[in-house]
């Protein structure tokens, strides 16, 4: 309980018992029908009006998947970028980026360029859908100076071993004659050599994140094409021979890279895509949801709280394997103080000692009682300020 | 902190730091669903699936309406007794009454004998009911040697001022000309003189505590027979008559017994019973809920409790008014410690700054999301259990 500044790890970053009350506002979207930010802010407006003068850290977050790009936008306080590419059959499209206020860090999304809603206007093409698009995205953040960068894969519509991304950064799939191979699925069936001399100069500078929370391998039974393939159109026959491909895929990479992805769990991730990035640029894989929490800081701001409010729209068994309430979870644990992790969700289906199991402390439903699904929609940003405001009393009364 | 009995009144009864988790669960029933000792059950499964060494103390609540003599024998651990008797129109019915184990305390319910359901079978006669059942079933409570008698009002199908009540503890109602009056508020519009001559010996020798949350006054235009008198089947002319012979009433009992209960708040309640007991009896006008309160023990087991749960079908404005909600944050207060209180409830819908201005901490709903009223009440003991589990848990995690 000195008051003097400690250099130990545990010292000054640990809640004053004496200070202001420190809650750490860190939830998912509420899908459907709140962002990640706006329910982070409904949170914050909650504790406020219990505890005034409360340090309240609002880090909207997300599980690497759909909304990443605007959670971290959200927290770094700064626009999308965009760059004019293309989408997964190579129709021109804008997809936005993002780089942090400091300039370090990056963030790409995969659907914003390559994902399957943006194609699903024709009919889909499982061979020929790519990741190219995402490439050229990878490319605008590298540009931009940045020493890491978040790669999020959800929403993939390819099959294309992340053939696509370094395509566009600058390397060429060469076929047996040195032809160069067409873009996606169909390509890498032909493939026989990797040119990386144009390469762009910074690719492999930097350290490329990927939020993975699947464990499949590239290819087999349980690889990206059979497990994957048939909901980006795959039928029976496009699926043996993607699967096919890949496993080829996988020995150019060895070749070329040294490195033999085919054992890697994930690599099976978004068609493919940690297949190229781990082989020839060394991407790291990591659980999207502890990536995400890294990447604002969250780490840091627990071991400062008194509390810590997380929320999603359902809180369930998902929620506790490697999505944002889990990642909390686990960071307050490692917190030497062990703040408690409380959960606002619009459905709380998990048992008490099951959320606890995975170091949630309580987790609260925001329905007032018997209610529609479509008025508690309408109502959420008002009852999860109440229903903070209620577990900000009971925390602090029972602190005392 | 000193480990030896102390003598002060807050020394001993404090919560140990040190020692186990002590919890109160003094919930009122859900009404439609559950029994406040149910519910008392079902809270303190989830406190134990948390802490299992707790000290859980279960002591069902009742607002001294409907399901009190049922709290009141549940936390005494005792059966009910019963008593033949009439009903309010003068039909044979057996009413139950409480007395605990001590034999110190009893307990009436007004509407066991004398309530409205029970004659709903006929056309009303709101002239004719009384209270005389109930006067003997308060016999027999005086006679079972008790020291202090709770008496419940809710329900009362009648306007006889509480004359029934003490034509039943043998007391004799005449008119001008010497003659008993019939029972009812028709026989009070003729009552000259009252008769205590044959009034049950213990009568006067105990405490008689009633429980009250109406402020109306025995008669006028807020008083019983204009406010209540029309739910009792009384038309236009009947509440005119009946508010005249409450008067009158008020008359003979000052004037025999010396104390005017005109203007006293709360003598309109059940018809007007409070008059009587007061005015002959010098019972006492108690809120129903703090009433209840004491008789269990509360006060003492709060001082020593670290948590407080409460709950109810529905927490509302009418909760934090005299309601058993209101009784535990009020008890609460009153400790020197002041532990939190928490309202399990069916539905909340009392904004977070209101519970907490009537000292609960938080409310809670059993809801787990978007639900149906009957599938709630299907699953209240469970989501009882859960949800208790779950507040348990923030509390401990909170007290570190």
């Amino acid at each position: 309980m000195s008051s003097t500044p400690s250099t130990t790890p545990t010292g000054p970053a640990q809640p004053r018992p004496d200070g202001p009350l420190r809650v750490v506002v860190a939830p998912d979207s509420f899908k459907g029908s709140l962002s990640a930010a706006d329910v982070a802010h409904a949170v914050a407006a909650g504790i406020r009006s219990v505890v005034p003068d409360a340090e309240v850290v609002e880090l909207p977050m997300a599980d690497g998947g759909e909304g990443t790009l605007e959670a971290l936008l959200a927290v770094w306080g700064v626009p999308a970028r965009e760059v004019a590419t293309v989408d997964a059959i190579g129709r021109p499209r804008t997809a936005r980026y993002g780089v942090s206020a400091d300039g370090r860090l990056g963030v790409v999304e995969l659907a914003e360029a390559s994902g399957l809603p943006q194609v699903s206007d024709v009919a889909l093409q499982p061979l020929h859908a790519h990741t190219l698009g995402t490439g050229a995205a990878a490319a605008a953040v590298l540009d931009a100076g940045v020493e890491e960068v978040i790669v999020c894969l959800g929403g993939s519509a390819s099959t294309d071993g992340g053939s696509g991304i370094l395509t566009g950064l600058g390397a060429r799939l060469l076929d047996a004659t040195g032809a160069q191979v067409p873009d996606g699925g169909e390509g890498l069936a032909r493939v026989a050599r990797l040119d990386l001399s144009g390469l762009h100069p910074r690719a492999r500078d930097v350290r490329w994140r990927l939020a993975v929370d699947v464990t499949n391998p590239l290819h087999g039974e349980r690889g990206a094409a059979h497990v994957f393939g048939p909901q980006k159109g795959a039928q029976e026959a496009d699926v043996a021979f993607l699967d096919d491909a890949l496993r080829r895929w996988a020995g150019v990479l060895a070749e070329e890279a040294g490195f033999d992805v085919s054992e890697l769990a994930g690599a099976g991730a978004a068609g493919g895509v940690p297949a190229a990035m781990v082989g020839v640029l060394g991407a790291e894989l990591e659980p999207g949801a502890r990536l995400v929490a890294e990447a604002v800081g969250l780490p840091d701001a627990i071991r400062r709280a008194d509390l810590v409010v997380t929320g999603e729209g359902s809180f369930d068994s998902q929620s506790v394997n490697g999505k944002v309430a889990d990642a909390m979870g686990a960071l307050a644990a490692e917190a030497p103080h062990r703040p408690p992790v409380v959960v606002l969700a619009g459905r709380v289906l998990l048992p008490a000692h099951q959320a606890r199991d995975a170091g949630i402390a309580a987790a609260f439903s925001i329905a007032p009682g018997p209610i529609e699904l479509d008025e508690l929609l309408d109502r959420t940003a008002s009852r999860l300020t109440d229903l903070a405001a209620t577990v900000t009393s009971l925390h602090v009364a029972s602190r005392r």
